[in-house]
């Protein structure tokens, strides 16, 4: 049950979402309603932010898909969904009730004018009966291939501009944008031809966790870290972002995108700009995205020989995870039986600039690796001179850790106690549910509720996206040309091919396995 | 027991003392044996260090002071104090009875040469009883009173000198040394009449303590603090010595002493010096006091309008400690009725160098204060520019806790979890005891056993002692002159009188109240 406004302010130390106030009225309509994602992710959000008086108290929620379905069977879909939710509490009768009366569905073919016709009428009776001020959110759940038609038809429909002065209109698109460089420009074009650059929110999920969001706080709140933040004091920094599941229900998809495109083009390019980028002029949309894409500008491009030697991918064979046997990427279901579709990638890349230059950063993605985590390490240069007998004195890392559990360590060297002076390394830890409590919003309400209110800062922009697929591309170009020569070249429950160790150990340095 | 010196090797994780080896063969004599400071301190100390292997196999221990007492009282004495100890595990008989045997002792009036002339037999017959090589460790643990008269006197007896070019003649002396500069200056001339400079260990038993000897490895042995270690990134120091006991049995000589000089002008400034020195060329004896030599004399003397300005003083009244009602200084038992001895001292210290102009630092001790706490509380400087809409940002504190937990907590920014940015003070801590286990080596058995080693960078150099005695020379003066106008002027159980915080106050500053 969405509480009444009033009540937000005082609850404000049991409300996860903290949400100061709550958002505007809104129609949010999801394309994909009746898909995975809907079901895992939006609308257990949706009914987090209601629940926790960060919608509107006037919201209405349309479901559109192909599938037919009556208002009903998409409520008990929607039920199901926030039962199923391990992050949500499963609500009364009463309470579901209070939302789902304003939960309703609409079918139709995407590519179909008429679908959008019975749409837009809903809109309008869901405007007069909750009085929603002709606010409308669009959310885009689809298989990609739908999105320029979604969007073509919105704008033909009338759907994409504002319906009054007073009143916005704002379209989520989920990732992947785009497959390369050219189709993300075609899209972006196809995007900008019906919307707004304003109006659009690109989502990367990554970026509405916790610990992505602190990094931002953690670098430009304190006073402590900026001053080590550069060439000066960092040696190196290391971007992980491992999975122990294999390619499960998404093969389909998978096997023609893979680790690259999946995982380094929009996560992890997004976290090492995070990482890397100067301090914004102000903490909003356009200034830190400004900053964002000066790194991934700062990139220089690669040539077929560096990306030889720089970019490692693998694909993993039969072995072990988590105590159990398991299959070979190429023996999963849905996968090509010679697919050359890598599930790992570790690379190294330079930064050219003032700050970074002659820093690496090395970035890693897998799937079937040893432990699920993700995480940014920055190993800070050695003290330059040991003054103690013992020298052999461990260099300091600051780990944000982003998942599975959000934190930060900072390592340094002690005292071990006792009469000699012997040194170990020790650490020092922060744990955001033990400081916190375990309310952490998930990352897509905290985006959803970000777009509700207008605030694009943790959402991609189109130039952004563009520059994260020129760094991809070239990558992407040579493998097509040179097919990886010994696939699969790592066991499930490993951590990825040889080669990707031999990478650090070129520099004379070495992953942290966390 | 002392164990074979070769079981040490084998189990070193389960020994807190952690000496790689023991310690050369040799007779400790104590003077004042039968004091309080033998049976709290010096007993548990030295028995500890035989029980982990860092004593040497062969030891003797000499009892000393005017009291008769037989080698079997004195063991018995040793006994007690063992038992009483808190720290120490309690033996067994056998074990206590081999440690018991190379106990003895020796009464006689310290400025009797007969008594030299006893111990020295008594010396002689256990050095060849336990082949102890010639050396002698002496630890002056008597009253100050007596200090010059037992060091001629050991001169006389020829007990200063090394028996022969492989052995060695130490001595320990307790602090206080002198009463000020000018009582300082004539026992170091006396104790260097006798005794080489390196021979002499002045003890500081705050320098034995885990954290003070690991805020060496914290700064010097990380590549990440030293950095932000100066006047760029540093706002200003806390040093805080908080006891929540009264003067208790000490009134007889704390009536006469007061807290600049018990605690000031040792413990405090020490502590100050090893935040403020510079990196030490090496981490010998030398390098190290030379280092802090340096911080004491880059402080600048005072004017009496400074010192009015800039050092509190304080005394207690009655109050409430730890929930009882407790009497105020003047009604202790052993204190003058109208005495105007400070129990509580505040003051601001400018170091006058590249590193820390401008960077007050503030130290303070009291008696009667609300919590026993002794830390080192390192305050940067706030972000230069905050980006985010809330610029209430709390600046970065670095903790070292002294006690009565070991420990060190940096606090920092970061963001509340929830949808809007809110900031929050956090901290990372790092616990001696969680991460190392329970069990820290005494103080004393550090030192102890560093002397027995013939490592004096714990100790203090006579210059080092004198250029500490005129920093507080001056203030004592004044305060000679102008005695307080309203003591008592903080009852027991308050942070000190209202005074302290207006020192910091007129600064724009505030005590942390840990």
């Amino acid at each position: 049950m969405p509480a009444p406004a009033s009540e937000s302010a005082v609850q404000p130390e049991t409300n996860p979402l903290r949400c100061e106030m709550p958002a505007d009225p809104c129609a949010i309509v999801i394309f994909g309603a009746s898909g995975d994602l809907t079901k895992r992710k939006l609308i257990p959000a949706l009914y987090d932010l209601a629940a926790n008086a960060c919608l509107a108290p006037r919201f209405a929620i349309v479901g559109c898909a192909r599938t037919a379905m009556s208002d009903d069977e998409f409520r008990r879909l929607c039920a199901d969904a926030v039962r199923d939710s391990p992050e949500t509490r499963t609500p009364g009768e009463a309470q579901w009730g209070e939302f789902a009366k304003n939960v309703s569905y609409v079918g139709g073919n995407y590519d179909h004018p008429e679908a959008y016709k019975k749409l837009a009428q809903r809109l309008e009776e869901m405007d007069k009966k909750y009085k929603l001020q002709g606010n409308r959110l669009f959310y885009l759940a689809t298989p990609p291939g739908a999105y320029a038609n979604i969007i073509e038809q919105l704008g033909q429909a009338g759907l994409a501009r504002p319906q009054s002065d007073h009143s916005w209109a704002r379209i989520i698109i989920e990732k992947p944008f785009g497959s390369d460089r050219e189709s993300a420009a075609k899209l972006n074009q196809t995007v900008l031809g019906v919307f707004k650059e304003k109006q659009v929110y690109r989502i990367d999920h990554y970026l509405g966790k916790e610990t992505v969001q602190n990094l931002l706080v953690f670098r430009f709140g304190n006073g402590i870290f900026e001053p080590l933040w550069n060439r000066n004091y960092v040696d190196h920094v290391q971007i992980t972002a491992a999975e122990t599941l294999g390619v499960e229900h998404r093969a389909a998809f998978y096997d023609n995108t893979g680790a690259l495109r999946d995982m380094i083009q929009s996560h992890m390019l997004q976290l090492a700009s995070l990482v890397a980028m100067e301090p914004p002029a102000t903490f909003d949309a356009t200034a830190v995205r400004n900053e964002k894409l000066k790194v991934l500008q700062s990139i220089p491009p690669r040539s077929t020989e560096q990306i030889d030697r720089e970019v490692v991918r693998g694909q993993y064979g039969p072995g072990k995870s988590e105590g159990k046997e398991v299959p070979g990427y190429r023996e999963e279901p849905d996968v090509h039986k010679n697919s050359a579709t890598e599930t790992f990638v570790a690379e190294k890349l330079l930064i050219d600039n003032w700050r970074w230059a002659g820093v690496p950063f090395y970035l890693r993605t897998g799937k079937r690796l040893p432990r699920r985590v993700t995480e940014i390490a920055i190993q800070f240069r050695r003290a330059p001179h040991i003054v103690f007998r013992e020298k052999n004195v461990e260099p300091n890392w600051l780990v944000l850790n982003i998942q599975p559990d959000e934190g930060i360590t900072l390592s340094f060297s002690a005292k071990l106690p006792g009469a000699e002076m012997a040194i170990k390394s020790v650490t020092m830890d922060f744990c955001y549910r033990t400081a916190f409590g375990p309310g952490s919003p998930s990352a897509y309400s905290t985006l959803i509720n970000d777009c509700m209110r207008g605030d694009a800062t943790l959402f991609d922009r189109g130039d952004n996206v563009e520059a994260a697929w020129a760094l991809v591309d070239p990558v992407l170009d040579c493998w097509i040309n040179a097919p990886a020569p010994r696939f699969p070249n790592y066991a499930a429950g490993t951590w990825g091919p040889a080669e990707s160790d031999q990478l650090l150990e070129n520099d004379g340095r070495h992953w942290r396995n966390p």
